[in-house]
């Protein structure tokens, strides 16, 4: 079954806002066992959306609509839909009760212009909307089943997971199909290393589709799965995961698609260990993402962004010759200020990093992307110094900081290898 | 006139990546005069990519195509072109040139398969890329002209710059309209108080069209003029701008679309100063948004995420009859906070954040979403409270991080209401 998704509305179009609502849209209807084929967008204009909407119902089976469902004159997509449909706007009374009970439930007054949102075109079925004023609603336009959503992200999931893909899923009845991805992070390897190693893995796993993705500055498995039983279809991810595991090794650091952060900060919370963080070049961005993950405060103990000199000695007690000798670039430093950082919060674990992030500060001996990255514990203390060559600062952060990680994460997993 | 965007490609087709690539382009095109009605999105899968293009031939004027053009079996952006335009593919002599260049500057050889980068549709104008493999073209389907550039942001970017606007400009010529955006930034006024305080704009400035845009936690005001001399709606811009300044006064920080970290970074260089930050529940993401800023070093002294209160007493010196008394989230500790690392940097300005960013951790009376700011300077030192309630942890966190760097705006502004 083939289908579309029409993202609507003047701040798409124009480039105001970046669409993120078609590709979780695009995702989970893959996974539902539909054939995504296209993604539009047009703005708040009626004749250009009643066009794409009948275009769309000659082409399509389904089709997943976002915006132009609020209470302004711009927002136009029900009138849109029953032009496309040729039926009439009624007012309906479930999605009356939809917008009025969210100003009940708020203790806000309705506004006139509110009740416009409940002028539905015949024929369509009320989705409701549990956090937002909008209604969304099902209607068959040509031979396309038509889910029309508000285009607030939360609205969009919430209606999406419990609206939308229940009705998808009982349509397709026993032809269900299930398409199920997997996603298995590495860093450490280029794209054709990953390549190499998995290549393998359609002759091991028949029914596996294998893809790789660059999702900076890692390299994504993603592994995909199409099959009539969800839970057979499931054993293949698992084993096939497994199989990658064992062929990349240490690079891989979830195989559940979580951020090199969240993977470490369930290390740290499952040994029950604290850790606390210098950072020179990157800056803060290591102590952002590991306090992203709730529950950070267990284990995460302290961070000290040691930019100047006089900070690396003064908090950290990095010792002046040791800078005086080999400068805030180095292994010798950055033992010193992973040691320090770990000796100031009394924390199990120091991670510290130094490095040039440019774009001015590098040299012919230490070139812009040069990091050193210092790991200590009560037992002893390591050093390692990378060079990457992305140029720009904000990769250079987010390379320098994933590569601190992943030290501390191959600490923690008492890598062999360090 | 009026243009189409299509990109191209599996990934974004299935969501795997989300597609801001076309904003982008939306953004410019309209800037430079076109009116941009539709965007679209199809898989690598040659019948789809026919067909779309043909679509688009019979109804725009110009288009923009993104991703297809690297040297893979999926790559079939040139091989869909040339059957739109009905023509055949060849061997372009500059675009190998351009593939070959780039692996000659990188010293890496040329793999057999890049060569096919190099086959263009008859009739087709080579857009150099001076950053990739694969260099763009021109050619016309029907009555349209096609762009084709690279799915690679940066590479976009840098050959819509230099490639295809400066082509859409001079086909325009006398007919040429300069469509001119001005972004003005402010913070902490809810967007019906901005809407207000700007209401009175289309009156006083007929040429100017106003909108509001909430980029959270910021709402900006984005002024467009739309004229045929670029001189004199550049000067209508400015004068509007002045306008909006005056109007909506302190929560506007930038009016050239910078970030508040940015805005902050440049009065701290421009002044001469330098700070130094304390924060608990930002967990580094001030220091992170500060240090993103090139040339953070000149000012940026130290920063420290004391997330445990032990860290707070030994790095900061804050006095633990303090913690005792008040607790962690308050006035007085975000003033000692802001007082210790300003001392322990030996900065002209310290900064603080202590607060609730959530899930957990809130009470009645201080909820999830309390943050206290603190401000030290050698003469003073202020505090306040606020208490945001957007939920979500990482939302919170942003907007403690903004709310922090406000008031040090304001502090380096010497605003009277301080």
């Amino acid at each position: 079954m083939k289908a579309e998704i029409l993202a609507t509305g003047d701040e798409i179009r124009t480039g105001a806002l970046v669409d993120s609502n078609s590709a979780h849209i695009a995702d989970h209807l893959i996974q539902s066992g539909l054939v995504v084929t296209r993604h539009h967008t047009v703005g708040d204009d009626l004749d250009e959306l009643v066009a794409i909407m009948t275009e769309i119902s000659g082409r399509a089976d389904m089709a997943v609509v976002t915006g132009g469902l609020g209470p302004t004159q711009d927002d136009l997509t029900a009138v849109a839909a029953a032009r496309a449909a040729g039926c009439d706007l009624y007012e309906n009374a479930l999605a009356l009760e939809t917008v009025e009970r969210f100003f009940r439930e708020r203790g806000r007054p309705m506004s006139p212009s509110n009740r416009k949102q409940a002028l539905l075109p015949q024929g369509a079925t009320v989705l409701d909307n549990p956090v937002g004023t909008a209604a969304g609603f099902e209607l068959k336009i040509g031979k396309c089943r038509f889910f029309f959503v508000p285009g607030v992200p939360y609205e969009m999931k919430r209606m999406l997971a419990e609206q939308v893909l229940p009705r998808i899923a009982a349509s397709l009845g026993a032809d269900r199909r299930y398409s199920q991805v997997q996603t298995l992070s590495t860093f450490g390897l280029p794209e054709s290393a990953v390549g190499e190693l998995v290549s393998g893995l359609p002759d091991a796993f028949p029914m596996i589709k294998v893809g790789l993705r660059a999702k900076f500055p890692e390299i994504q498995v993603r592994l995909y799965c199409d099959s009539q039983d969800a839970e057979e279809g499931r054993k293949h991810l698992a084993a096939a995961a497994d199989w990658v595991v064992e062929k990349v090794g240490a690079p891989v650091f979830s195989t559940r698609d979580q951020s090199m952060a969240e993977a470490v900060s369930e290390l740290l919370a499952q040994q029950k260990v604290t850790l606390s963080v210098a950072e020179s070049c990157t800056g803060g961005l290591i102590c952002n993402w590991l306090t992203n993950v709730a529950g950070a405060s267990d284990y995460f103990l302290m961070g000290a962004v040691t930019y100047a000199n006089s900070a690396k000695i003064k908090l950290l007690g990095v010792r002046p010759e040791t800078l005086a000798r080999v400068g805030a670039v180095d292994e010798a430093t950055a033992r010193e200020m992973a040691e320090g950082v770990r000796r100031a919060a009394g924390a199990d674990f120091g991670l510290s990093t130094t490095g040039i992030a440019g774009p001015s500060g590098g040299s012919a001996e230490k070139p812009v992307g040069t990091v050193c990255i210092g790991l200590a514990t009560a037992d002893r203390t390591i050093a390692r110094r990378y060079t990457f060559n992305f140029g720009r600062r904000l990769m250079n952060k987010r390379i320098f900081a994933t590569a601190g990680l992943n030290l501390l994460r191959r600490g923690l997993r008492h890598d062999p290898a360090l």
